[in-house]
């Protein structure tokens, strides 16, 4: 099935009304009036924004208890508790990554996603079936979403005999991308810790994602530690800090020299806009040339009841984070739920020109601000040129 | 029209499943079976939430731009910037604010809420039309939500000269409360500003809401000012704090002495819940016995784009702001958007027990945390016995 298609009538990017024409799967033209060889199928606007498809650049899809019987959550307080309890509940509740990762998954689309970054838990207790779960997810929706897939060793890697072997077999197996966690303030071995994941990066060519929760002296140190090795190693480029929130010290002396390093050595960043904790500054990222990108993070899981997988509230988020009033600033907020996402994941052809790949969806506002402010349902959403979901319904239900 | 009303089948505060019957616009019973007298309205629900009427304690029902062209916001940087910018689109754009109050009000009440204490901006540009506009309001929407107001110097009142007098009339014209605004970080006169509206409120003997965002150590004098007054007036219990960025302090010696003058002299605190912002903790607030309430602050407004007037999805902001996971702890969100609110409003026979005035809401979810997270559409809306909204539909529409 060739993927032509015929927009009119929307506004790409929020400026004039144009006419949006995809031949297989890609922008062929953008203009004021287009025509389209008979039989290429036409969706007719009236003047609805047209934007680049979103990207959920941080997020665990085999967490979400989407469509389960709500449970009442009592984990804590601690951090640890909170890990404990996620990965008892999975055993005891026998939960199904893959049938949930595609309840989340669907959402995402009909909420106008079209990338996706999901990390995937490995431990010793629940060894490899999520990350099979996700797999086939990922292979079942392929033609509605790309997914890229991390994995991360949530309960611990040095701390937690085993998961290393298993993270090499998971890496085997076809995740995308080495996960990491806290190197100090969970697993309690940096050192070990970092050469582990830098290990796993270097044998299978992958890049990394460190979820960074440290704060001030110990996040930056641990950074450091990170620099080092990606210097060491030449992986400029192919590095990730998901959270960051020692970029978010109110202490310059330590923020400046981080962020130098993180554009030296085009390291990215991925932020949710956290409400209750430190954050890095978007403002700040963006002007110091570094790639920054967004995600949802867990929704509606074992940790916290919160969120429904749209990034267009994600964007909210973290306009209310970084306290981006003006349009413009709405506007950047947007950006890295986008365009920065997609740098993130290294998507070839992201973008709403022609020639790009055409993953983009419509929403009715006058423009991103609207958008992002009032969240309307997403009318129509496109994937390399078909149409995946219209009206906020994806195309395909999860079971 | 008496308020006789017999909701059969709901959970009245998520507990078992019981009968609630309505006379004369107060719960007269809640059990397993009611039986009414004949010609009694019934409603049958199946297991739906009961949940007391949600209560929205700041906000400026003055300011929004609901149903008005979408505007691009491009005021800024400073503060003054965009209260300057504000005064000046007021009135440039002919804005009302009988209507927009109005607006506000009905989606709030289809939402779920049933008391609401509003802002109103008093200043020499715009004398007291919007207070016109607002009483007008509060007369018009009177049998379906309770509203208070508080005259609001937001452009200044010794920084303004004209402001003060304005204000006194705007006291003798109905409003509920004094405001106050920023004494020295905005006013720059903490004891003229002081001295002013404490005069003011001692005069129509009327409770005071400061608004104070003054951070750290200037927020903790001012405060300090605030108690000085509060004491020789002998008003304690008639004075709130709004926003009180300075109680979010990182540090003890700044923190700890304040809670205790605002326990001693009933002091309360509105949050709500600020992304972006230091933020008192509502559960440091709550073991302090200190009277804490929630609000909106400006719906889609020229400060900002966000907001919907929803107080459960406050109660879910208040929530991340103060990391509540655990079902207990989304519940105390919740409980400062209900019962806090009605406790800093002074709102006499609130709450869910048989005796109560009958302001409560319906909702479909297994508890308050899933409230709270899902925010399902508001099947029902009861105010003293009446229904106000239906499937999230305000009975009455706004022009």
């Amino acid at each position: 099935m060739s993927a032509n298609l015929l927009i009119r009538g929307g506004r790409p990017g929020g400026g004039p009304v144009r006419d949006l024409l995809v031949q297989d799967g890609r922008i062929a033209a953008i203009d004021e009036s287009v025509e389209a060889s008979t039989g290429t199928p036409v969706e007719m606007l009236a003047g609805e924004l047209i934007l680049a498809g979103l990207v959920d650049a941080h997020t665990h899809l085999d967490k979400t208890l989407l469509g389960m019987p709500w449970h009442e959550n009592t984990a804590g307080p601690t951090l640890l508790d909170k890990i404990e309890h996620e990965r008892r509940m999975r055993r005891e509740w026998g939960m199904d990554a893959g049938r949930q990762s595609a309840r989340q998954v669907a959402q995402s689309i009909a909420q106008g996603t079209t990338h996706i970054l999901s990390h995937v838990d490995i431990d010793t207790d629940n060894g490899l079936a999520g990350l099979e779960g996700m797999l086939a997810t990922r292979e079942a929706w392929k033609d509605l979403v790309d997914i890229q897939l991390a994995a991360f060793p949530q309960s611990g890697l040095m701390s937690r005999p085993g998961t290393l072997a298993l993270m090499d077999t998971a890496m085997a197996m076809g995740c995308d991308w080495v996960g990491g966690l806290d190197p100090y303030a969970i697993d309690r071995d940096p050192k070990g810790h970092l050469d582990a994941i830098f290990g796993l990066a270097e044998k299978y060519g992958r890049p990394v994602d460190i979820h960074l929760h440290e704060p001030e002296e110990m996040g930056a140190l641990t950074l450091s530690l990170i620099f080092e090795r990606t210097r060491a190693l030449g992986m400029a480029g192919q590095v990730t800090i998901s959270h960051a929130f020692c970029l978010g010290s109110e202490r310059e002396q330590i923020v400046r020299p981080l962020l130098d390093a993180l554009a030296e050595l085009d390291i990215a960043v991925i932020t949710t806009g956290p409400s209750g904790w430190t954050a890095p500054s978007v403002r700040q990222l963006l002007e110091t040339d570094i790639r920054v990108g967004a995600g949802n993070d867990g929704v509606q899981d074992t940790w916290k009841h919160y969120g429904d997988a749209d990034m267009l509230e994600r964007a909210m988020f973290i306009g209310l984070r970084n306290r981006f009033c003006r349009d413009d600033e709405v506007a950047l907020a947007l950006e890295i739920c986008t365009y920065g996402g997609a740098a993130v994941m290294r998507s070839a052809g992201y973008g709403l020109d022609v020639g790009c790949v055409a993953d983009l969806f419509v929403v009715a506002a006058t423009g991103i601000a609207e958008a992002v402010a009032r969240r309307p349902v997403r009318k129509l959403v496109v994937k390399r040129g078909r149409i995946v979901s219209r009206e906020g319904k994806c195309v395909r239900q999860a079971c």
